[in-house]
C-alpha cells in the first residue's frame, strides 16, 4: 500500500522501523509545490493549500482519502469517483469544546472588556455589582445547535457550571427548536457547513432570540449571515458573539466585525493545540493499521450526511 | 436588636413586613457621609470606604460585625474589643473559582493575544500548531495554594478538564510544597493576606517554578512581590499571570504591569456578579435569623486564623 502524507516530522516518523512505524506501507510526503509522482492507494490531507489539495486528489489509483479536519466541504467536490472519504472529527472535538467554553467564560467575566481597559491603563469607575454585567454560568440556558461529539464534550465541561444545557439536532422539530432558541442565554453553533445549514442564523433567527443573548460560532463562518449578525449586535438584540469562524474568512481589514466591542474573535484556531500534529500522526497510524487488518476505520463519511 | 446595614434597595427590603423581612430587628442604613446616630448591636459592613468603615466600627454597643467580604484584614484593626467578627467567604467562593478558571482557559486559548490582534485588525501569519502556544488543560499540573472553599469549588470546575490538581495547605511541609510548585504548569493563589502570607511569592518562589509556568492570583495583591513578578515575566521564567488583585491596588497609570502582554488584569472583580448584592442581603437575613434563634451563624472568624 502506498500512501501520501504531509511532509512534517511527526508524519515522517510513521515510516520508521520502530513502534511509531506502520510495517508494509510505503510512504511519500507532499508539501506545497512538491507532489510525489506515481500512483497511490490513499492520501492523508492536512495543513496544505487548495491547489496542492486538488492536485493530490487527482493522483491516479486513489481508493481512499483521509482528511484530518472535521469539515469535509473543501474535499467533497474534488473526491475521485468511487473513493472512500474519512474525516477526523475526533481529533478536534475536545479542543473545540474547550475553546467554546473558554470564550463563554471570558465573556461572562468581561475579560475582553478588561483587556481593552488594560490597554488604556485605566479601569472605569467601579460599578455596583448589579451594573457590572459580570456573571457565572449558573442558571444560564445554553443551547448547543448541532449535538454530536463536540456537543457531548461541551456538555461534560459545562456540567459543574450549573447551566441548563439543551441540544438541537437535525431531527428536532422547528417549533421545539424555536422555543429552545427563544429562552437561550447562549447559542453555540456546532454545525458543519452543508446546503441545509448555510445562513441558518439570519435576521429571523436572531429576532427570535432573547434580547441580550450571546452567539458562539465554532462551526463554520457561513452558518451565519454576517450582515444580519452585525445588525443584531448594533441594535443590542444580541449581547455579543464569540466567533472562531467568520464569513468572509479571513476577515479583511476594515471589516466592521473587528471593531465590535462585544465580539470575541479568533482566527479559526478552536481545535489548535501544540500537540495537534502529533495527535494527527497518531490517528493516521491507527487508521492505517485498521485498514491493513481489514477493519473499517473510524470517520467514514457517508454521502448525503448533514448533521 | 438594632443593626446597621448598607443603604441599598436589597438591604432596605429586610425591614419589610413580608417574607423578605426579619421580624424583631430594627434596621438603620448607612452610606458614605451618612451614619445613623445611637447605639447598635451589630454592623453589616460592605461596599463602603475606609473612613465610613472606621466610624461604623466605633458605634457604641456593637457586639458583632459581619463583613460581607471574604478578607478580614481591613476590619480586624478597628474591631471593637470583645466584638465577634464574621466574614462571608461563601458569598464569593463560587464566582472567584469560576473567574480563576476563566482566566486560565483564556490564557490557554490565547484569547488575550487574539484580543490585541483584533484591535490591530490583523492576525499574525498562521503558525504551525506546534508553535501556536495553544493548549487545553489536559494533562496540566495545577497547584491550588490555599485549599479552602474556593479551592474545592475550583477543583470541581477543573474535574472534566483532565488536569492534575494538587492542593497546598498551611500544614503542607515546605519540601513537599516546593516539589509541587516545581512541577506546576499553573499556580493558583487562593490565600488570604496575613503576616505569614505577605510576599509568599517572591524571587525565590518564582525561581523554583518550572520555566514558563503561569501564576493566577485571586487572593490578595500583597501575596506577591510585584518587582519579583515583573522580573520573572521579563525573563520568561514565568509564562504569564492572571491577576485580579495587585500590589499596589488600584494600579497607578504608568505601572509596568499594564503593558505586560501575558498578564491578564482585572480590577478585583473575581467575586462580582450582577446578583451579588441580592445574595449578600439574603445571607444577611439568614445570619440574623440564626442570631435571633440563638444559633451561632456561619463564618465566625477565630483569632489567629491564617489559612
Amino acid at each position: 500500500m502506498r500512501v501520501l502524507l504531509p511532509d512534517l516530522p511527526e508524519f515522517r516518523a510513521l515510516s520508521q522501523h520502530d513502534e511509531h512505524g506502520v510495517p508494509g506501507v510505503t510512504f511519500d510526503h507532499y508539501r506545497r509545490g512538491h507532489l510525489p509522482d506515481g500512483e497511490a492507494d490513499g492520501v492523508v490531507l492536512w495543513l496544505t493549500d487548495a491547489a496542492t489539495r486538488t492536485a493530490l486528489l487527482a493522483t491516479p489509483g486513489v481508493k481512499w482519502v483521509l482528511t484530518l479536519t472535521a469539515g469535509i466541504e473543501h474535499v467533497q467536490a474534488h473526491l475521485p469517483p468511487g473513493a472512500a472519504l474519512f474525516n477526523a472529527s475526533r481529533l478536534h472535538d475536545r479542543a473545540v469544546a474547550v475553546h467554546a467554553l473558554s470564550g463563554m467564560l471570558a465573556a461572562a467575566r468581561g475579560l475582553h472588556r478588561f483587556r481593552d481597559a488594560q490597554r488604556r491603563h485605566h479601569w472605569d469607575a467601579p460599578a455596583l455589582p448589579g451594573d457590572s454585567g459580570l456573571t457565572t454560568l449558573d442558571g444560564a440556558h445554553v443551547v448547543l445547535w448541532g449535538h454530536g461529539h463536540i456537543g457531548r464534550n461541551l456538555e461534560e465541561l459545562l456540567a459543574p457550571h450549573g447551566a441548563h444545557v439543551h441540544g438541537i439536532r437535525s431531527t428536532t422539530p422547528t417549533d421545539e427548536r424555536d422555543e429552545l432558541l427563544a429562552q437561550a442565554d447562549w447559542v453555540v453553533l456546532l454545525l458543519p457547513s452543508t446546503p441545509d445549514t448555510r445562513g441558518i442564523v439570519n435576521a429571523a433567527t436572531l429576532r427570535g432570540l432573547k434580547r441580550g443573548a450571546w452567539l458562539v460560532n465554532v462551526g463554520r463562518g457561513n452558518l451565519v449571515v454576517t450582515d444580519d449578525l452585525l445588525n443584531a449586535l448594533n441594535s443590542g438584540q444580541l449581547g455579543g458573539a464569540i466567533l472562531d469562524v467568520t464569513d468572509p474568512e479571513p476577515l479583511p481589514d476594515g471589516h466592521p466585525l473587528w471593531d465590535q466591542p462585544n465580539v470575541i474573535l479568533t482566527p479559526h484556531i478552536a481545535s489548535t493545540t501544540t500537540d495537534l500534529v502529533a495527535r494527527g500522526a497518531h490517528l493516521t497510524r491507527d487508521f492505517l493499521i485498521d485498514l491493513q487488518q481489514g477493519h473499517e476505520p473510524d470517520g467514514r463519511v457517508t454521502a448525503g450526511r448533514t448533521y
